[in-house]
């Protein structure tokens, strides 16, 4: 048996083959994958490789375009429908070639671009840079069949299992454990119109199959895109990504706010309004679907595809949304002793809960840990992968409720905590959603008293423009942060949170509900009133803080950690806030500053993960089985311990990695003292 | 560690068992199932033995009430509730003892009652007397929870889960390969009310297991029985029976007309209304759920359970009522080359049927065998078991299509053959179906020629009445063969079905269509007209038993077989025709007469087995997929062949089994010649 040297490039993989192999098989005895749907038809062309010439020293070959088989009539006719493709690639037929049907006859160097490597990859942009690797649970192979005869009268599903077997056969070869034509299943619709899309097809078609299992989709002819949707369900907003299955890519992401807002806005009231109404799951239930229905169509339009060829989505939520998307008595979540329906994954076909999509598809949904630590944590722990680090990370999800997980590999620790609408913006007295008119950023001269701020919107500070008229009105989420940071490291406010009336400025005045700092005056706002900062204002972020303080500091104790090594905040709202600000009025721990990420919507980009890789949502089942969670507990201790973390930073915790932004003027000496220590 | 003896009866299993061990649990170890469904908890009765007293000299011992363990105050409390049970039997509480509560502590001599002896049987009529085990594909078991608390608030699902694999742990102690919770997975809807079904239940429920995987249905306290359904969907009538499927039993058989017939008389017309009509399909397939739906709420009013209870049903029927229950196009089993669009069976959910049991539940749809080898057929095989003979058998459902299976445990073949509607009595001039009115029996004395018959209501012949009047309508099926072979016997038709115009009765005469006899004169019927049986009616069935024939010598001869060692006949036809005369008239292949069976429907018993038996169901699908299928061939040999076979009994085939019957009239001296042989 003659051999030949092949080099594949850019991996540098090089070896002996047979002669008369194709590139692709040889290929892969080499660990190069490179892609194939068309179960080497010479249809898909997703296996195009270049035939490099010249004289490699390097690998001591002669490479030649007479080294490999002609170009075949089947390979002249893939290109001959391409020739745009060629002109824009400057490739010419002969050295770009199929390499499912190239054979080697002599020694070549043959170069794989990036688009024909198999075993793609999307990057990840989290607290540790990462590759994801795409592996979707629909994979789609073209399957041609012989038509049924009088000698050869064999079924319709089995003609088309058997070609499935052999069709994967061709394009996985070399992997183990393939599946047999007998253990395919078919999706009941999708069996329906199987007859009439085989014969119109010609016996022609493309099959979408589910975890190597059952066959979704049967479409007539070659098609190469299968598509998903990642979902996430927030209390306030839905954002949905639809995805190409096969390159990881985002076609195209759609928000909207949640239409549940109507019957409750925090969790707590939704679960409620279900107890109270008889058709309150069912109109609850009706309202999300409905709108996942409308972002559905919108994000198909967008990335002009038909919503009948999205196969699968996968969908994240906090514990509540899990129940209201699946249609579940969510009581006993918000009743003691706080139980989910189920922890464990659910898949569910689209028909059965009314989402468009193919009516075959697939309904993932992420597991849940516990009443308050959703399917939302449990995305987020497959963005973020902290059961895959040796350092101990707290991740913090922070909405009306926080949801806090810290750990490494070796054990994970969970817990939430209601922190309130306020560090959201609501519930503050001029407090309001980021959006254009709301202030941002607020800074304030500790020498003169006097603010700055940033408005959504307006370039700059509001101290850059020369008049700066009617355009505020509000402040968002992020600015209460700020504000409330500002006021006490400008010595305003006390290490209690409370006004030092003494100071002189005009800004600082007894208001209607108490003492308060004025950040805008009624002419440079929208609204005609003053925008102070109060008192009550200030009070709710103690409480807020106090919380979700508390609640880190119980998961660190519970592992026996003074502090974590990293601080992983995801949300909208971890991006927006400012964690030096987040830190000196204690919302977060102490931490080197360089070690707190604040990496966007997690839950999204878990949701999104787990649709490309399927191995992924077998490893959050097993993580989250393993989670353990810790409730809050009720003693009069742990309200000690809450009262304690009130104070900015804290009243006995050390904060040394912002203490030098502590203003001298702390009058308070114990917290004085614990800040130096 | 002690040691005792115990006997078992009746079965006379025994041996040495450990002192305080169950009763249940060591007749386990020697081999004899005792049924539970509590896992252990005194609730569900079901082991219930009698502990027998005296002195054994057979066995050597001396078994006493004192040698087992004390009543416990659960036998007690269970027993209390039963005092009719007790008085019923006769039994008194400390002699029958619950064997998973009773504790071995001397030798003992146990008596298992049948109702609490483990895999229970059916017996099965067929041409094998034969029991069938019970292992339905549902279980239920009763799972007791401790409920959640603060500190262990785990979901609904695991808990539930957790508690199933207890539950199947000790109820099935001793078995392999028992599921573990984590591989339980949960109908979506059942899913749905979990939540308040394990409140009100107080976390003491029944679950229903389908294949020992997943969880159909959670009822609130204990509950002992499952029921399914099977249904044999005939082109003209569904027949269903429903079933305990602890037990076997069968509690109500319920059966309507097909309503697809108004739209077409066979399956062909019924075809072709779904080419012809755009809601074709959708009209005959709502027709058959429709009525299905129907049957199962009779069925239940009469066995007094709920139809969501029902949580499994078996459907069987030919491959175009098997294509139109499943709303799959049939228009390809009507066109060459005649191909079905499933082969393998087919499991869906009732929900996605609209079928009206449990919404959960499985509807569980045979395999077919080619485009007119139904589900039916499969329905027959399972019943009759061909696959395990040594024998060659010929297995025959005959209606206006004819299926024949023929084979042993080495190969089977099959066919079809079109028969036509004379066989069932249509198309005939005064065929009737079976119905009062109708005459059931024909015999010709051959020295008159004067006829007598027996009438569907009336007792006896017609001759046994002094004066027989206004009491017939018409001829059924069965009359028919009788008829025809009658008339060949008393040789007024000659072998080729010819009228022998030369005899001398008045009741062979010149009708308005031709030659015919008269069987019955006006004033003896309602329609106030002779009943003849005409020269046209004999050439139908002369096509018929043609058709019928030549497939049946078609499959001998690809078997390289003379002629089958059984003949089965199949169908309401088969139990109701002469199978002498069926011979007589060349309607099935020559057999000693004593090796032909009449089994009934075997269709609905194969349903009502694989309902009974899941292990039937993995059996068909394998004996389907090797079943080798003919088509009879189209060429003027065969079509010679079948000419043949239109003579009485045949042309060029030997009867020698019936020869004695033939008259010595027979005219043709070719066919006397072969029938000499």
């Amino acid at each position: 048996m003659t051999k030949h040297n092949i080099i594949l490039q850019p991996s540098g993989s090089r070896g002996q083959v047979e002669e008369g192999q194709s590139i692709r098989s040889a290929a892969r005895d080499l660990g190069v994958e490179i892609e194939s749907i068309c179960a080497e038809n010479a249809t898909c062309g997703k296996c195009m490789v270049l035939i490099e010439e010249g004289r490699f020293e390097k690998y001591n070959i002669d490479s030649r375009r007479e080294n490999v088989s002609p170009v075949t009539a089947e390979e002249a006719a893939y290109f001959g429908r391409r020739p745009k493709l060629l002109k824009d690639k400057g490739w010419e037929v002969g050295q770009v070639r199929l390499s499912c049907q190239c054979k080697i006859q002599g020694d070549v160097l043959i170069n794989v671009p990036e688009e024909s490597r198999g075993n793609k990859q999307i990057v990840r942009k989290s607290a540790t840079q990462r590759e994801i690797e795409i592996k979707p649970s629909i994979r789609k192979y073209l399957v041609t069949m012989s038509p049924p005869t009088l000698e050869r009268p064999i079924a319709d599903w089995e003609r088309l299992a058997k070609g499935l077997e052999t069709s994967i056969g061709l394009v996985r070869r070399g992997e183990e454990n393939l599946p047999r034509w007998s253990d395919f299943t078919v999706d009941y619709q999708c069996l329906r119109t199987l007859a009439a899309t085989l014969r119109e097809a010609k016996w022609n078609v493309t099959v979408s199959v589910w975890q190597d299992k059952e066959i979704m989709q049967v479409q007539a002819g070659y098609h190469e895109e299968s598509y998903g949707a990642a979902v996430d369900i927030g209390s306030t907003t839905v954002a949905l990504y639809l995805c190409n299955l096969r390159t990881g890519e985002i076609l195209a992401a759609e928000s909207e706010m949640n239409p549940q807002i109507v019957y409750g806005e925090d969790v707590m009231s939704r679960i409620q309004y279900t107890i109270e109404h008889k058709d309150g799951l069912e109109k609850l239930h009706k309202a999300i679907i409905s709108t996942l229905n409308k972002l559905l169509k919108q994000a198909a339009k967008t990335a002009k595809i038909k919503v009948d060829d999205i196969l699968e989505m996968v969908l994240v939520g906090n514990s509540t949304m899990h129940h209201l998307l699946l249609n579940l008595p969510p009581k006993d979540l918000g009743l003691a002793p706080f139980v989910p329906a189920i922890h464990k994954s659910v898949d569910v076909k689209a028909r059965e809960l009314g989402l468009h999509i193919n009516p075959a598809g697939n309904i993932h949904v992420l597991p849940t840990i516990a009443s308050f630590v959703g399917a939302d944590t449990s995305a987020m722990i497959v963005a973020e992968e902290p059961h895959k680090q040796d350092e101990n990370w707290l991740l913090i999800d922070v909405g009306t409720n926080a949801e806090l997980v810290l750990g490494n590999r070796k054990r994970l620790v969970c817990t939430s905590t209601p922190t309130g609408p306020a560090l959201e913006g609501a519930h503050v007295e001029y407090g309001m959603r980021a959006a254009p008119g709301a202030m941002e950023r607020i800074s304030i001269d500790e020498t003169t008293l006097e603010p700055k701020y940033k408005v959504i919107g307006v370039d700059g500070w509001n101290t850059d423009h020369a008049e700066f008229k009617g355009l505020v009105k509000g402040i968002c989420g992020s600015a209460i942060i700020d504000g409330v940071a500002e006021l006490f490291r400008a010595g305003i406010v006390d290490s209690r949170g409370k006004f030092k009336k003494e100071l002189k400025s005009e800004r600082i005045r007894q208001g209607e509900s108490g003492w308060e700092y004025v950040i805008a005056w009624a002419e440079e706002t929208s609204i005609g009133r003053d925008i102070p900062m109060t008192q009550q204002d200030v009070r709710q972020i103690q409480l807020a803080k106090a919380a979700l303080f508390t609640a880190a500091r119980t998961l660190l104790k519970r592992s026996g950690l003074e502090s974590p090594d990293k601080i992983i905040l995801a949300g909208g709202f971890g991006s927006y806030i400012d964690k030096e600000k987040a830190m000196l009025i204690g919302l977060i721990p102490d931490c080197v500053l360089d070690n707190v990420y604040a990496v966007g919507n997690a839950a999204g980009d878990g949701a999104r993960i787990a649709l490309l890789n399927i191995e992924k949502r077998k490893e959050i089942e097993s993580v989250t089985r393993k989670v353990e969670r810790f409730e809050l507990p009720t003693d009069p201790e742990f309200q000690n311990q809450f009262m304690l973390a009130t104070s900015f930073p804290h009243m006995s915790e050390p904060f040394p990695h912002i203490a030098h932004l502590i203003p001298n003027r702390v009058a308070d000496p114990l917290a004085k003292k614990f800040m130096e220590k």
